[in-house]
């Protein structure tokens, strides 16, 4: 299971309702969890959506861009205060982290745990945990941008009960030993729990995108996954007005490549401010359901999804 | 008149209900502001209060910490994507200066105004507008710190009404135009404006603190100020404990300077966490009381004082 939390929705400057770019991800493995962007403010919103500095495994950056990384030294060093002692993975830009480090000189902040960089330039998947790999794909955008994909496999024992039955052995403590690994004694021979367990490996995938003026160019980046998050700042017709000097998306560009795509899922965010109202959303809703015919949501702040192993994905309140 | 907003008041991390520091002050000549610290999330706080970016004059940073400084970025870029082209002023340590220079380089951050630097070590006191001067005192702390101290003056013309009586010249249009600094021919000879219009010159001034271990290093600074606004991490017997090593101040520290230097009006701010509950806020108000017979406050996030030009503070709601 992918859990995403979003803690900020907007593009660029933070309004009254949403705050700029941060994502919480966590999986069916616990409390830890992965930070995608990071906005000024966005420790403020890991207080108020309930998640804890000391659960935080790693922070992904997918670009330069200060509505993405404005809030990383203040989450930092508060989770510094707050005593953590586990080191961190920073997977970002080179010159975040070159920002990072005088940032930390020049205001003579003392983290007390690890910071550990990953370039997100580099394109060896990153293991997460031993079922979740994260990798990282190039967008278009005004800077080097990076898309991420999480991959979350969960393998299953299933018993082969139906054999089970046709052996003779009915249920009972006997299937429980089996289906834990414990061989078993039956009618003078010792039946394998290998033999009788069925090993079913479940598998899903999400695509976060990061700033991206062609939803194209995560056409290999998509392949086999149920979720795509992606930014759409603008409406179509607002982004044919601002013209591409700002290389971002319309939902129009993001709808219908999801189409092409045949994604199931698709998240929208990154909105502009001017479409921060609720009619203003409905013009987006409307213009995605015109070119998507998958489930597509419009992400709020603090709202929770949560993509299961079947790739069905629910929006939790 | 000197309005202040507190735009946040707890020290180090925020919390759900107090941001990190932040106060914006303004005066009786209209919408410019002046923004003293500026911790993350400052910009979010700009926003609730109902202030303009566009109406920031000057930033003013009291030493290089985070929880004082990390919204500086985020501000000043969201500034410059709401089209400021005035000018602004930053009075801050070096530090500061240096790395928001990497900051900008490193974000691809680009300001459409100039952004003009002012060392906060520099002695020179500095002239907001002609009747309103700031000045920095050293204070001590971890690092260099520094105080601002406000001075306000107001030119008051008043018409020498018992001297008019006296000569005969009855209320009416002459008074008017006399105070308004027209000559006025009366029974033959010509009443010179100057002559019969008193210049009232009125004062107050304010002493912001920025993190302070020694209260008593700011009396100078406080020399005939009408209000003291001085950092109170903890209550004493919190400090006994946490020892001298945070280099901050207790309310009773802040309460007897005050109470020995003779300053009416006494804001405190910047409470640790451990503070922001109403039970322990009373705890502080006490202890305040305890050691001071002047008016006090214990500051809130969105707090709005005024002190007004016969000396009197009024919080407003």
């Amino acid at each position: 299971m992918l859990r995403l939390t979003f803690l900020g929705t907007s593009s660029g400057v933070p309004s009254l309702t949403r705050n700029v770019s941060g994502l919480a991800v966590q999986t069916h493995l616990g409390r830890a969890w992965m930070l995608v962007d990071c906005g000024e403010g966005t420790q403020h919103q890991v207080q108020r959506a309930g998640l804890s500095l000391h659960d935080l495994q790693a922070v992904c950056i997918s670009h330069v861009h200060g509505d993405h990384c404005f809030g990383l030294p203040g989450l930092l060093a508060s989770a510094g205060m707050n005593a953590r002692k586990e080191p961190l993975q920073l997977i970002a830009p080179e010159p975040v982290w070159r920002w990072l480090q005088t940032t930390l000189e020049c205001t003579d902040t003392h983290l007390p745990y690890p910071l550990e960089w990953i370039d997100v330039a580099d394109p060896t998947p990153w293991q997460w945990q031993p079922s979740i790999t994260l990798s990282r794909h190039a967008q278009k955008h005004r800077v080097p941008s990076y898309a991420f994909r999480i991959d979350c496999t969960r393998a299953i024992r299933r018993l082969k009960t139906d054999a089970l039955q046709a052996l003779g052995l009915p249920p009972g403590p006997a299937w429980k030993a089996l289906s834990h690994g414990q061989d078993v004694p039956f009618e003078g021979r010792l039946l394998h729990s290998a033999d009788w367990v069925h090993e079913e490996v479940q598998h899903i995938a999400a695509v976060l995108g990061g700033d991206n003026a062609e939803p194209a160019c995560l056409q290999a980046a998509c392949e086999g996954a149920q979720l795509l998050v992606h930014e759409a700042t603008y409406a179509q017709a607002v982004l044919d007005k601002v013209g591409p000097g700002p290389m971002h998306s319309s939902v129009q560009l993001v709808a219908t490549f999801a189409q092409q795509q045949g994604v199931p899922n698709l998240i929208l965010t990154h909105f502009s401010p001017r479409h921060h109202t609720a009619d203003e959303q409905q013009v987006l809703r409307t213009e995605a359901q015109t070119h998507y015919q998958g489930q597509v949501f419009l992400a709020q702040d603090f709202d929770r999804f949560e993509l299961a192993f079947d790739g069905a994905l629910t929006r939790r309140h």
